[in-house]
């Protein structure tokens, strides 16, 4: 299968290999269009996919993501950027030009909890997720087999209060090693310091096991199941100091009934944080989830 | 239009007459359902459904509906709950018979916001809502003309701080005046005082409009838009003391994303709203929904 | 409550006096947006809304939609069609200019089924409807009051094997008289003729009670309860001469189970078909919903 | 993990080696379950949940299905179903009981499309698919490493036109061979003979690609894109010698747009699959699915 997972790539690879995305952020102002997409259009690039949103027209933020075929843009990126800044620096732009055929480096954190980890093995042998699946670190052992035979090396780390900083260092220390785009925290039931969280901004994706903002930290299907709600539910969400208060990126929910208890909570749950991370994610990869302040902006 | 409900009522009272329901919660032991099923049985009554709920089989609660067909039911009601009670006492249960053809004589509260009371309006005109609509209260005027053109009574009791507590006993001696058994708070907006509340024990319904507990209290919209959620709900939940917190009934969402401002998801609110609590409300009509401490079993 | 509706109109069409949408369709080539963005810019238009679709970046259809602010469009409209017809032929294009402020004049045929008509109304009157309701036409008399109590004609046109193409004739009439936009088929259980259709190409929107292309033609809930399918849905689209083939503009469904009989598919049905149709309308009204062969691109 | 599984069955089949299931139907009429519960509150059982279902009142079918605890059951079996026959006789029921602690034997037929057998495997190993897994049977070689690494047997039976009988007897003499109670086609993409179905009554479950009766038969993904259908589904069901026309058991549906072609929408689609057949074998397994014509009372 492995096999077929290379062929996946192969030929997403050959048929992108001209493919790039153009993503900008900039104070909103008429002529950013215009100016972006004839750019384009001069170096024979042909729009595939363009996505803009503005928070509000008369002075807000707007945001563009444009999907594009140029030919041999692989040789021509750097010379295109440089052709690129004077645009930039009219529009004030943030902006970041990346080829459809660069895939980013993932590292998983998981702990015990195996669902999360194993949809991302499956999406990613599948060819569905197109992600350079570096390595997977864990703060326990059992899921080394698994993830070895999927030809990923495994890390464990074991955390504990007192060696919890240390942890941290050997963790950053294998993320550097390993030059990672993207860290997903598939059930890792650690919390990450903030001097952690400083140095991957927005690049820590967390899948949160309940309807965000309702039950937050600790056992929400405890919360769930002691409220007695309705529906339950899963969130992706960007990382940041304030636990549970990240971007989200996206949610889902399932309905219940007074008929579940917790431990089927937690099965249902399982199924939603499994299919939400893996949407959630997908969508970071392709650089469709633009951060704007505590929100995102999905270009789906 | 009335015509169509009034013969709709009528079909239905005629096709019912011999239906009863019968609600039990009880300590949990064995032999409960087989001494109520015989009682039904040696009594000429066909069960028509039942559904019963344990809370855990060894030692808790044990709830029971059933309903069925008994013929002249509704002149043999006193006798039939009269021979029924040692069978109560041997089980200490705590239980109602209620006739299927005796409707709940419900009042609506409404302040600006229509879609709710007017969802409740159309349902009661359609036949589909088996209440008797007493009353409407609210504290504005500007609903009377629609509510009135549907024959039912509008009360106009304004409201303020200083007024609140005159108010409420206006409205108080309404509800005895209309000998009231729910109250139907749709799109409310105002916070009924304790007293208030003790005097309708299990018998306020509100729908608040977001997906509890996220959002408790004031403006959830204007809250859910700033969090940056990606589903908006609307919740249907008995009313208690503690704001927004009392026995959840119902729940649903919807799907919005980073385009949709505050007004949008007002508008997309709406329905979420008025469709959670028609479908709350109809369940507590029928005798579906227990409430069992802040948790509701609803025998769908 | 008209008072409402009419504050809210004109707050409305003051807002957005200034704004108007181009839709262009036309065989994909670079250069395109850039043109057209272009074009706008140099008329000091701000996008404030742009989406794009291309079945095939290498030879297939081109779909653009961009939503602008542009001063004084409304006596400029003309001129700006005018200046943009050298690059609407550069590129064939078939497009189309129209104004923000230009509400569809909207014609609404129900027959006895209450429910989406009467969601329409309210939405229109609660202003979330940008349409000149101009008429309702039915086949029976009932919900004439209703109707008319809206300050909205209502003509009472018999239809019988017999009298069928008369009675066309009738509709069309009146369809001209008011110079209609946009026909609403709100369960209206009459078969249009294919030389009526003809004469509203793209015009006619339907609800079908069912998710099609299951259950096509008549009573597709008795359908559904006959083939006891899990969930139940309905499916707004254009009418075409081939029954219930048309593009579909928007589907949406419902759980039900073993214990729903037909009524209670009806019942559940009734609130997915309202909602379905509004959301589907609402998208057509404001330009959102592209037709392409037998499938709709809808721009939300 | 392995491991891990053992330990789950265990604990459980130590938790409900007391519990048993009677799955009754038969004419209503009263007495029915006063009859059955008094039957088994005099042997001692307590009954943890009940369901019924009549298809009317007067003269339909009457379905019921009991869950309960009851002291050494799995001694007691026989005897208690030698002690329930004249109560079954008397209401010429059709009847089984089946110990929550015999597992079904199952057997998994793939053909190329991994994802529905991979789930399966995995909510086995995790303990959650109370049943003895069998064997896996495949037209394909390609999955045999995975599922060996699961400790289950895997035979790989080519099949073409000419061998395709022969192919079904060495299916057949295998499922006779490991006594096979239940057959799982996850995504097997052969057409099994009449008489292959003829053996197995009401034991294959099958996951259909579409929303049934939507798109029955082949490429069902190709057909709905071709249809342009806003929400795609799968659809669980019981095997009869009509294609797709068999007992629906579960279907879900996932929204999709214009934008969504035909890869994009099988890549949505093997959530779907995968989510309802894991679903719809959990209840079978469970004994909580009873076949009722062309259709399925379940009981969740």
């Amino acid at each position: 299968m492995s096999e077929f997972r290379k062929r996946r790539i192969q030929s997403f690879l050959e048929k992108h290999q001209d493919r790039a995305r153009l993503l900008i952020s900039c104070p909103d102002q008429p002529g950013i269009v215009a100016a972006v997409t004839n750019f384009l259009y001069e170096r024979g690039a042909n729009i595939v996919e363009s996505n803009q949103y503005s928070t509000d027209p008369e002075g807000g933020t707007f945001f563009l993501r444009i999907e594009f075929d140029c030919p041999h843009i692989r040789v021509r990126k750097e010379e295109i950027e440089n052709e690129f800044s004077p645009i930039a620096e009219r529009f004030s732009m943030d902006w970041r030009l990346s080829l459809h055929t660069h895939l980013k480096k993932m590292a998983v954190f998981v702990s015990k909890e195996e669902h999360c980890l194993l949809e991302l093995l499956w999406e990613w042998q599948a060819g569905e997720l197109l992600a350079d699946f570096a390595l997977v670190i864990s703060n326990h052992e059992h899921m080394r087999e698994t993830v070895e035979s999927f030809g990923i090396p495994y890390y464990y780390i074991p955390v504990t209060k007192e060696t919890k900083q240390e942890a941290e260092q050997q963790q950053i220390a294998l993320l550097k090693q390993y030059d990672i785009d993207v860290i997903v925290l598939a059930r890792y039931m650690q919390i990450l310091s903030p001097s952690f969280v400083a140095q991957f901004p927005s690049k820590i994706i967390n899948i949160h096991h309940s309807f965000l903002p309702a039950f937050i930290g600790a056992r929400p299907y405890e919360q769930a199941y002691r409220r007695g709600v309705k529906l339950i539910g899963a969130t992706s969400h960007y990382v940041t100091d304030d636990l549970d208060e990240g971007p989200i990126i996206e949610q889902d929910v399932e309905r219940v009934d007074h008929k579940h208890h917790v431990e089927d909570l937690k099965r249902i749950g399982r199924i939603i944080e499994k299919t939400v991370l893996v949407r959630a994610l997908k969508w970071h990869l392709q650089d469709r989830v633009i951060i704007h302040g505590n929100k995102t902006i999905v270009f789906k």
